[in-house]
């Protein structure tokens, strides 16, 4: 650390040229707006529960949908009360730019009418989720559905930064596998991070007996979302986080971007939008194909992919999508199965074939396992460290989970880092310049920086979930606690850039209801990787994720608000 | 009446060669099991309600889904506890013919697999309704959804019947239509249900105020349902009754065959059943081509297809699959609004031009207003004459809604009176082969012996909902009641021959809960029909509906047990 970065549109820190205003640390590479600092309540999260969010927030895979503070009366609604703000919000804050879809234009009647047919589609096209009023809703299918909450339009992106981001896609999945071949390097990385973090540390221990018996995994297959937020200061497309275990949603955002176009098919006219502007969106096709070529590289037509799920889920028909295209397309079955029953069920062969009641199952897929809370008692641990032993293609296998950790994703945005796993320079730089400022908390400059400007700041725990992010005020003051404290608790932490994203006004359709907020949007970039041995099978982007969050609260990361599905329309 | 029928197979009753077994009032074709008798709660019902039946019932277009008296635990079961009542009940009752599909045979865990499997198919694609036990389901699309109740699997049927229901739906459109134009017949035939039932009574006011200001219907559209039991004493496919308004489930419908053809896909080879035999299912295409095409001969492509709605629909769905076709299969919108909402917004142009707030309507398709329920208020009726005094092609018209009356179906079963309307031999003998025994209760030969063998008949009100039927012993006291008044109240009624069904062993899925009992299935055939003064431009069979629903109570009609969607497997 304290070594400055080469290129000056890095978003680097100098620890020589350091003065602290916002334009140095971070600088812009266009300044229409020099000054306007856009709130955020929803950069830095690691992810966005897509609901009352005051609930604590899971990692990926899941989401609320509890009550949320609006009276939900008779019929939906379009509560326009928040207009005023809007415009005050403008004004107190700006927004550097306009966005090309201006929904103040649209009138409330047509509103009504897209939001119904919205809500239509969405029921008949299973753009759902389980209702958690509900009861059995996260465990039975088909019971207690509601619409998943969706943005009613898709949310404005400039065509340069959505091409980066597919154009890094596959240069992090061939990062996050070489990341993974270096044990050493991760057991060194982390190794602070183990004494303060109970979870990463068992996670570490897994890792650890593996290169003890020299484990070695011939197929290795990642799902990955690479997510961004686009810094209204910078202007430049930076990475919030590489998920490597668990990334949600490739099932229902393919179906918001349908959802969007079939309303900009016949309302589009009205409001001067064009449906081809929304790019393709095939994360689903895509995740089930490399599901289906890690099946057809194992080898066995008689073994099934297992998912490994939480006991609740309600976000069960995005899982239920891709299992279904693995179902229909490429004749694949699933069984789907928490850690508890897999350690009650599971077992391995001398020849490591693992069995699951009896059948052998060829790829794990984790939709649970990422947080500590999917491991309430050692059965989880112990079905954990079962399927990692065996010869079953996991996705992700525990190097690949370790890799996308914040700690390493810190480590990883120190100079010459990324020389160290790979080799191609352009491939390096165009990473690079997704990269945000990102340090450790033994850099007593950065502490001193960011105890006097605490508001460009977020303090990272490594423990998964947004709503554990430190803010504003907050950083400063558990800065100086640490300082004084001397512990070895900063290593559970680290500092990132806080990222200014562009505020816009938007429709937030929830529980059929519709809210006109000012909203960010986070975009998330899918990834497939597969090889076997040498062999790279696939190495692709597929597809995106857009997420959008009302940014009316000024504090507290993901407290308020509710983040709604979203997708992109490009200019 | 009293003129025995020419036929021996049809479902006559000769006045003078009577004597009361059940052969002989009903003679069989065949006689595998002379004697046995299937209890039957299903057949006479003019609705099959998707739900607990205790409750009101309503016509065709919406059912129930209010809490079944299962207590729901945390995961669906499936409960094999009726399995002993199945074996008693072969044993007491007899089944006539094997079915084809053994589900004794099926083990459990491949049960609960397919459940499973059928529950995600369901939300994923649309097969959904409005869940009572939530608020604002049968208001707002995409909120408290649950999964249509659906049979496991398809109810065996033979195909010699199957065809046949196919073929006779162009005759009975036609039928329809030729009824329709007969304005003497309807007004004289509803002569006495006219005063003892004041719903009935309404229809026919608007009826006669048509006649009288010469109101002609040049484009005629007709999306009916003829529903038929498949009796096994007598081995005849009978009519139970022909929709002619808000003929329900054109969407649902399509949607159970393409689930269980899904299911016999991947599960089909384990249970020994081919996904190619059950028939295409295109009710929902046909309706929405037929509506399209309507409105394509109403010649405006600015007007609209209205949707004539109950102000809360749990079987919304159902109705938006339609819309969807019609808007994405042939860009024509369409608008929902409740008879209320159309007395409020509704207006006559002088020249028959309807408005619905400003707006120009072609197309009128009545998914209420077949109930005395819907007419809460005179605002109502304004509404329903309204519509009717316009230009717009009504679905249907008052006459066609007439048409579709139990006193008209029971009057058109006279001898010679199908001649009247048809001049094809043929056609006529086909749909005779179709009608069950029915009677007006002027007949005192026929009310003697439904007094002595009650269990044969059925006393079937004008007034709509299976639940008011009339059955077993009910059927004597009622009998004798009315010859004991002598007043006109017999004139709200007509008798009908007691249909008595195959019951096999099912499954019937409903909350996310699989319960196997012993089951009875009613068909629905679509028909569709547009004519424009001389050129008729459709008429056609278009897809069809099972209904299954438990036969576990002796008596009470519909009043116990639920029913639920289904497919038909030919063999």
């Amino acid at each position: 650390m304290g070594i400055s970065y080469s290129s000056p549109l890095s978003p680097s820190l100098s620890t020589t040229t350091l003065n602290i205003t916002h334009s140095s640390l971070f600088p812009c590479t266009s300044k229409a707006n020099p000054g306007t600092i856009s709130d955020s309540t929803f950069s830095h999260t690691n992810n966005i529960s897509l609901n009352n969010l005051q609930k604590p927030t899971k990692k990926f895979g899941s989401f609320y949908y509890c009550s949320h503070n609006t009276t939900c009366l008779g019929s939906k609604i379009v509560p326009l009360k928040c207009f005023d703000k809007v415009r005050e919000m403008e004004t107190q804050e700006g927004i550097a730019q306009k966005p090309t879809i201006d929904i103040h234009g649209i009138d409330e009647e047509l509103v009504q009418k897209m939001v119904d047919d919205a809500l239509v589609w969405s029921s008949l096209h299973g753009l759902v989720v389980g209702d958690r009023s509900v009861q059995r809703s996260g465990k039975v299918p088909g019971v207690g559905m509601v619409h998943a909450p969706f943005s009613l339009l898709p949310v404005t992106f400039p065509e340069s930064y959505w091409k980066l981001a597919c154009e890094v896609a596959p240069i992090f999945n061939e990062l996050i596998d070489r990341v993974s071949l270096d044990g050493k390097f991760l057991q060194d990385a982390l190794s602070r991070t183990k004494k303060v973090d109970a979870f990463t540390s068992r996670l570490i221990d897994i890792h650890s007996k593996m290169l003890e018996i020299n484990k070695s995994e011939d197929i290795r297959l990642g799902l990955h979302r690479s997510d961004y937020m686009l810094d209204e200061q910078t202007k430049l497309l930076l990475q919030i986080e590489l998920n490597t275990i668990s990334s949600s949603f490739p099932g229902l955002s393919c179906l918001v971007s349908d959802l969007h176009r079939s309303l900009l098919k016949y309302y589009g006219e009205h409001i001067g939008l064009d449906s081809s502007r929304i790019p393709g969106n095939t994360s689903v096709d895509k995740f089930a194909e490399a599901l289906a070529k890690a099946w057809t590289e194992y080898n066995n037509p008689r073994a099934l992919v297992l998912v490994v799920v939480q006991p609740e889920e309600h976000n069960m028909y995005d899982q239920h999508w891709l299992c279904a295209a693995l179902k229909e397309r490429h004749n694949v079955r699933t069984i789907r199965k928490t850690l508890a029953e897999i350690d009650k069920d599971g077992e391995i062969l001398p020849d490591g074939t693992l069995l699951l009641g009896g059948k052998e199952i060829s790829v794990v897929y984790f939709r649970a396992g990422y947080a500590p809370t999917d491991y309430p008692s050692e059965a989880e641990w112990r079905a954990r460290v079962l399927m990692e032993q065996s010869s079953a293609v996991k996705c992700p296998s525990i190097s690949y989970h370790l890799a996308g950790t914040k700690k390493i994703q810190q480590e990883l945005a120190k100079p010459n880092m990324l020389e160290r796993f790979l080799e191609n320079k352009e491939d390096i730089a165009k990473l690079r310049k997704c990269f945000a400022g990102l340090w450790s908390l033994d850099d007593s400059d950065i502490i001193k920086k960011a105890i006097e400007r605490p508001d460009l700041f977020v303090m990272k725990p490594q423990r998964e979930g947004g709503g554990n992010n430190i803010y504003g005020d907050d950083v400063r003051t558990n800065l100086i606690r640490l300082q004084k404290e001397g512990s070895e608790e900063d290593a559970a932490y680290i500092l990132m850039q806080r990222i200014f994203p562009m505020v816009s006004p938007t429709f937030l359709v929830r529980e059929g209801i519709c809210h006109k907020d000012h909203a960010i949007s986070e975009l998330g970039v899918y990834g497939a990787y597969l090889r076997n041995k040498e062999k790279v099978i696939i190495n692709e982007q597929c597809g995106y994720l857009m997420r959008t969050k009302v940014s009316s609260s000024n504090e507290g990361g993901v407290a308020a608000g509710f983040a709604v599905l979203d997708s992109i329309y490009l200019n």
